[in-house]
This record gives C-alpha cells, sequence and structure tokens, in this order.
C-alpha cells in the first residue's frame, strides 16, 4: 500500500571511503539525500530525489526501502556512482578530501516523479543551485521549503544561488558558509544578511557546537546533544536538516514553535547518526530512542 | 553601616592596555578579581582579596567602592601594580600577549581579614594554586569553594592544583585547559576525569560558545547569550564566574538547580561585561536591565 508523500528530498547520493584517526571504511553508503531521508523517515513519509550507477549495490538500496523511504524519484544511470573519499584529522574537527569522482552525479537533472510535486515540504539539499532551481520549478506550491548549500556555490554560482534562497523559506547553511557568504564574521550580523534575501529563517550549524535559528523576530540556540564519543561526523548536517524537515512535515506546521521543536528532534537523529558510520546506527533506532534522547536533551539544556 | 561578607573572592588586579581591530585602550582597570568582584556585587556582598602598588589610581578604587565590593582584603605594596597588555586578532577569536610586568603581584601573599575568613562562599580565582591553597587554609569551613586556574599553572604546578582542586566543590577552566590538563579531547571525558580529583562540579567555559557543567550525576549546557557585537573580551571568563558566585551565595543554595540559575546569571552579566571594556559596562548596569537579559535567554534556549 503507497499513500502520498509528505516530504520531498533531493541531494547527492554517494559511496564513501572515509578514514577517522581509529577506523577506515571503504565503500560505503553516503550522500547527502541518503543522511537526510533516512533521518526524516523516522517521523514522515519522504520520497528520494538522486541519481546512482548501474553499479550501486542492491543491498544498499534495500536499506532505504527498509526504512520506508519512497525511492520512485531515484534515477539509475548507465555508468557509476558518485564517489567521494575523506580522512579526519586526529579530533576529527577538520577533515581532508582526498578524492572525488562525480561519474553519474555529473550529468545529473532531476526530476521529479508526479506523486512528489504535491508534497507539501521539501528538502533541496545540497546540489547546483541552478538544479535546486528546477527541482522547486517543478513542485506544486509547496508550504515550506527548505535550502542548503555549501562553499562551492557561494564561490562560483552566488548569483543562482541568491536567486534560489529568495524562493526559499529557510536557508541552512553552516558557520563558515555564512561568513563566507556576508562577509560578516559575527554570525547575528551573517543572518540578518542573510534573512535579507527572503528567507523567514535562517539556520546556522556550528557542529559539535550546536546551531542558531534566525528570524526576523526571533531567535532559536540549540546545542549539539552531547557524545563521549563518536565514530565519524561524515553527513551529520544533513542528517540534522533532514531530521528537521521530517519532524517538521509530520507536525503539519510550519511556525517558529514547531520549528524549534523539529530542530530538536532533528539534533538528537543526528548525534545517534554519528556514532556509527555511514546508516549504521540510523538502521538500529527506534522512536523510543529517540524520544528519550529528546528528553533528556531538553533536561540538560534547561535553564 | 557594614554587614557580613557573604563572597570572598582573591585574583589578580591588573592595569591592561588592550587593543582591539577597532580600538586601543591604555591603563585601563584590569584583573580577575576586579571583573569577578564587580559582576558578583549585584548579587552580594563581596569582599576582594588582592594586591596594587602605590601608583594604584585612586579613580580606580572608587570604582569598586561605588560597587559596594568591600576592600578590606586589598593590601597596597609599595611599587607598580601589575601589568599587561595584549592585542586581539581580528574577529577576536585570538590574543597575543604584548608584555606582562608583574611588579607588587610578584610577592603578593593573600591575607583574609578576620570578616572574609567566615563567608559561606568562596571563589579562588587564577592565581598561583599554592597561593590559592593557602587562601583556602585561612577560612573556616566555606559551604562552597570554586576554583579557576590557567594553562600555566597545569604546565608549571601541576601538583600542587591537584591538591588545592580535591579541596574544592567546583573547578572552573576553559576548554582547551581541560584538554590540556586530561590530554583528552572530548570535553565530557576531560569533565570525568577532572571530577576524579575530588570536585563536585566540573564547569568548561567555551566562550562565545557557552559553557558546560559536569557532575557525577547531572549535565547541564548553557549558550553565551548572543551579542551582535562587542568591544573587549577581556575579563569574561572571570565575569561569567563572579557572577555565577555572586548569584549562588545571594541564593544560599549550593544544590545543582541553584547552580543552574547562578549559571544563567553569570552568563548574562559577563555579556554585559563585553560590550564595553573594563568595567564601562557594568558600572552602569543595573538588576532590571539583568533580570530582563535573563529572560530573553531563557526564551531563546527553550526546547
Amino acid at each position: 500500500m503507497s499513500h502520498s508523500i509528505d516530504l520531498t528530498i533531493v541531494g547527492s547520493i554517494g559511496i564513501d571511503t572515509i578514514e577517522t584517526p581509529t577506523e577506515k571504511r571503504e565503500e560505503i553508503l553516503g550522500g547527502s539525500v541518503s543522511y537526510a531521508c533516512a533521518a526524516a523517515s523516522f517521523f514522515t513519509h519522504t520520497g528520494m530525489v538522486g541519481v546512482v550507477g548501474t553499479d550501486f549495490p542492491q543491498t544498499y538500496r534495500d536499506i532505504w526501502t527498509q526504512m520506508n523511504i519512497d525511492l520512485e524519484g531515484l534515477q539509475t544511470q548507465t555508468g557509476k556512482t558518485f564517489r567521494w573519499s575523506g580522512v579526519y584529522e586526529a579530533n576529527m574537527d577538520n577533515r581532508q578530501t582526498l578524492s572525488t569522482e562525480l561519474n553519474v552525479f555529473e550529468n545529473f537533472t532531476p526530476n521529479l516523479p508526479e506523486t512528489y510535486r504535491d508534497a507539501p515540504y521539501l528538502f533541496l539539499g545540497n546540489i547546483h543551485p541552478a538544479l535546486q532551481l528546477h527541482v522547486l520549478e517543478q513542485t506544486h506550491n509547496p508550504r515550506f521549503v527548505l535550502i542548503d548549500t555549501m562553499d562551492l556555490w557561494i564561490n562560483i554560482a552566488k548569483d543562482d544561488l541568491t536567486q534560489v534562497i529568495q524562493k526559499c523559506d529557510m536557508l541552512t547553511l553552516n558557520e563558515s558558509e555564512a561568513q563566507l557568504f556576508t562577509g560578516h564574521h559575527s554570525l547575528m550580523q551573517a543572518a540578518k544578511t542573510l534573512l535579507e534575501l527572503g528567507p523567514d529563517y535562517v539556520l546556522i550549524k556550528k557542529g559539535g557546537n550546536g546551531s542558531m535559528l534566525y528570524s526576523r523576530d526571533d531567535l532559536f540556540l540549540l546545542h549539539a546533544y552531547p557524545l563521549e564519543t563518536f565514530a565519524d561526523p561524515t553527513g551529520a548536517g544533513d542528517t540534522f536538516a533532514g531530521g528537521l524537515m521530517g519532524a517538521l512535515a509530520a507536525s503539519g506546521k510550519t511556525d517558529a514553535e514547531a520549528i524549534r521543536q523539529a530542530m530538536v528532534h532533528g539534533s538528537v537523529i543526528a548525534s545517534f547518526g554519528v556514532e556509527k558510520f555511514s546508516l549504521d546506527r540510523l538502521q538500529q533506532l527506534d522512536r523510543d530512542q529517540i524520544e528519550q534522547r529528546v528528553q533528556h536533551f531538553r533536561n540538560i539544556c534547561r535553564l
């Protein structure tokens, strides 16, 4: 039995090779849309828009299917799947990209199945802003659109990016990207400048130091859920944003309070995600564990 | 009319010359005990233990007196007052010390007036751990003792420091000092190790990223109150800790909930403090402004 898509997510799908100070994992499932859809799937019926090559393992596809992610928007193109490899420095504060092979991702043109076009929630994950715009143009007046981006597009496609941002409800980027985009070191000033582009909300991610949500008349500060250790921070931002959009879609709301609660849930999902590589931890996760951690999170952050 | 001292604070008194990317101020009032006592003075009757030289300006002494800080524990020694000068790098994330002249601070032996020895709350600000121990030994069984330190003492006097820490209720240090002391990059792991030294609470300061309070069975995460701009971060940690101890002393309690609320107030005072150089902003501050900001802080951090 199929039912309608509540949340459409577009982004990259990659086969990653990741080395941390303690472990190396080769050819594991990654990519922004994989992390984001997995996180959203705990809360709402989510459709994935992305591309893989003919070499993409069926076992990886099965992981998504088991999480009840709709794959009608997933294209398979002749050729190899996008590959990325990177190494984390000691302490995992920084990482270095060792190689990037775009493969089928190079000529990706996202096409939304008819069933995805009416989804009230849309998350434009980090791909070229012209493609994000192309996705947005295929949709039928979504209620809430979140857009993510990266330093590359700020550097080489700022006009396209600015154009698509102004059509979105919320922009998310990390601290250094907000500073790069605006030239302001102060996040408060950077956020103000970004709000002037059009979105109602700007969500700045600070990794292990949490995140900040800005709007014209409100501000929300959220910590990262504290972990004693973690295995791999890859995809944490996508997991956070995907969980946020999933929880927001499940609430059926778009107001500031609903967004706060969605952020709390997104952050908690992300904290589980980094405990293991790839989707290994999210595959074992259930709603009870999420809600327990949300309760603990509220308790340790209560002023 | 004098009344008894609720909180004794010991630390350094300096005449500072500070350069930020936008402004340079020469020979301004500084030092850990000056910032900490000023912050505490909003909440409780505070006694200052420190040393100045015969060159110390009467106008600076008047600032403390106007804030109702008790100065019976303030020594004046023949010679010049401790001087420090530093310059902040662009963005004020880092600073460089240009010069340090210990002057009368070099032979400082803190002596507590009789009226200070019964104070139920004691804040051992950042001085040599042997002197902190000397202060502690002069007191009559205080209810709650907070100790601060710095990388220098961790590097050259770790045994002395360890000895005094085990006699205190709470240890505060910043992120890099906690990592230096324990060898753990993870703050959760560093805090666990530091708790094993004896204190019931470890408070790790993360500058603009807030602070974390650890105890054996609880954890509290606190943001820094967000500011669009600030003038000078010098003394922010001392202001935070002094405000915390002042608010805790005013509550008459020492439990985890009282400490949380004291931290919130300390953080708010620190956020005011950095808006201007030296004590310039704190001199103009009143309790209404503090409580208003506390309310706003609670609101923007509510999960």
